[in-house]
């Protein structure tokens, strides 16, 4: 393995939050960029030296040397950034997925998200951008949250509020001129959820795919019954073990050449193994906002 | 008219809780059942003296006389009792729909509801019996609840338990050999939402179409995310006005049928008009729990 990141996922499995456990001991690390170092005799469509990511990803991928089957390994570009070649397969491919499995979106419609400062929040405004989809922004009120504003802005975000900015009696006099959003990302849970359904137009849908906040969905029965909402949820494991998996070769193919365009950038930082230790604390929040932390081997 | 109910769908009318609202001054009552009384010169479809019932229903059938075009009465026999034509296409027809539109129900599925003894939950359980699905049933904690138990298992509920027994670890233990819940409704909110929740399945649709509580909905971030729930909402008035209004009126004969049949009951109390005052008294919950009232005028 030449780099793989940390994700919250790896946390989450880590710490057991996850239905899904493997057999212990185990190895941790989810998702990664490898290069071949040897082939079994029947291998035909790799080469010695070539770029590969494990999909579907699966556990494993915080090691030097990995042994499996070559249809699970994915090659990809040598030109694609090391540290992005390392984590297309979890977060923004959970973006691709969720903009296109839950409401049929068309150029001019519009979607809204909180936690938008996450690499999938990053994710879902560029792929937005590109579809010519509008998207609302909720982060959370923090220090430098205006540097944070346009920080997003320059990904193609077309609005960005903190949580207080809408502690107002009708979010939807601050949509200007887009179109009341048909979808919304929820992955922080509580007040940040409630915000999202407050946007949502008539018959809207949210998806819940994460709880930062760690507190549950409130929702009226008015939501229900007159605004005719529906909220549903998102686990990209579950799409790995559904027919849908088939189709995520090629969505993997288009992030990557967003990528290579310049059309999908999210920050990171690669550090090298010998500070997994500061690289693990920066993951796990110790040291206040950090860019997702890539390790290389 | 002949007859028409009080139908807590009224009474939220003449509050305003609704969001669609009639010009005042307006009659209230939006179904029932009446008798031809004369006809225009193009009506080739009715006699004098056919029973009919106004479909979709419409605002002001509490009153005596009420002119409207031939297209919106729906004719039905006079072997249904009265009461039941006056009351088929709200609560019942609200049953039928909803246990069709969410989830494909097949024989040997489970479904489960709370507010199990209003007459929408009363016609899911029956409704279900006749397609040969399973149903389990909350109800709140009352004085005379195993009554109330006994009397639902005579229409063909499953299970039936109160709120305070369902305050166990694992709600499931409880489901003996019938397959776990695919699909669940609520008119409560609050605990009585969430305890339809804890029964459904993996994948499970919870379907809200009532706040009887008048408390929120509360869901876990892992409801959505492992446990795949979804939540949606059903409200009749919308069904009228789309495209699957056209289906209703064969459901409303499926429906008479089954009445006629005695595979479709539900408890009424046919009050002359003189005692408007104690039915709307009734109706409004004022003496404890009574039967539908349905004034004959």
């Amino acid at each position: 393995m030449l780099a793989a990141p940390i994700n919250p996922s790896d946390i989450n499995r880590i710490e057991g939050v996850y239905p899904v456990r493997p057999p212990v001991p185990a190895i941790g690390g989810y998702e990664g960029v490898g290069e071949v170092h040897s082939l079994g005799s029947a291998v035909s469509g790799l080469s010695i030296g070539d770029w590969v990511i494990p999909f579907p990803p699966s556990s494993g991928t915080w090691q030097n040397y990995i042994v499996k089957e070559e249809n699970i390994w994915h090659k990809v570009s040598k030109n694609i950034p090391m540290e992005y070649a390392a984590t297309i397969t979890v977060n923004p491919l959970s973006a691709l997925l969720m903009l296109e499995d839950f409401v049929k979106l068309k150029s001019g419609d519009t979607i809204v998200q909180n936690g938008a400062t996450s690499i999938v929040g990053q994710s879902i405004i560029q792929l937005a951008k590109v579809q010519g989809v509008n998207n609302i922004n909720i982060i959370r009120d923090r220090p430098g949250s205006e540097e944070v504003k346009e920080r997003l802005k320059k990904l193609g975000a077309d609005m960005v509020f903190t949580e207080s900015q809408l502690n107002v009696k009708n979010v939807k006099s601050l949509l200007d001129d887009l179109a009341e959003p048909v979808l919304g990302f929820n992955c922080v849970g509580g007040n940040a959820a409630s915000l999202v359904l407050k946007f949502l137009s008539q018959g809207g849908t949210m998806v819940t795919y994460g709880g930062m906040s760690k507190k549950p969905i409130t929702v009226s029965t008015s939501s229900f019954i007159f605004k005719d909402l529906s909220l549903r949820g998102f686990w990209l494991q579950k799409i790995f073990s559904s027919e849908r998996v088939a189709d995520c070769r090629p969505m993997i193919e288009y992030l990557l050449k967003l990528v290579e365009s310049g059309k999908l950038k999210y920050e990171m930082e690669l550090v090298p193994f010998h500070d997994f230790s500061m690289a693990l604390d920066k993951a796990l929040g110790k040291l206040g906002s950090q860019p997702k932390q890539v390790i290389k081997f």
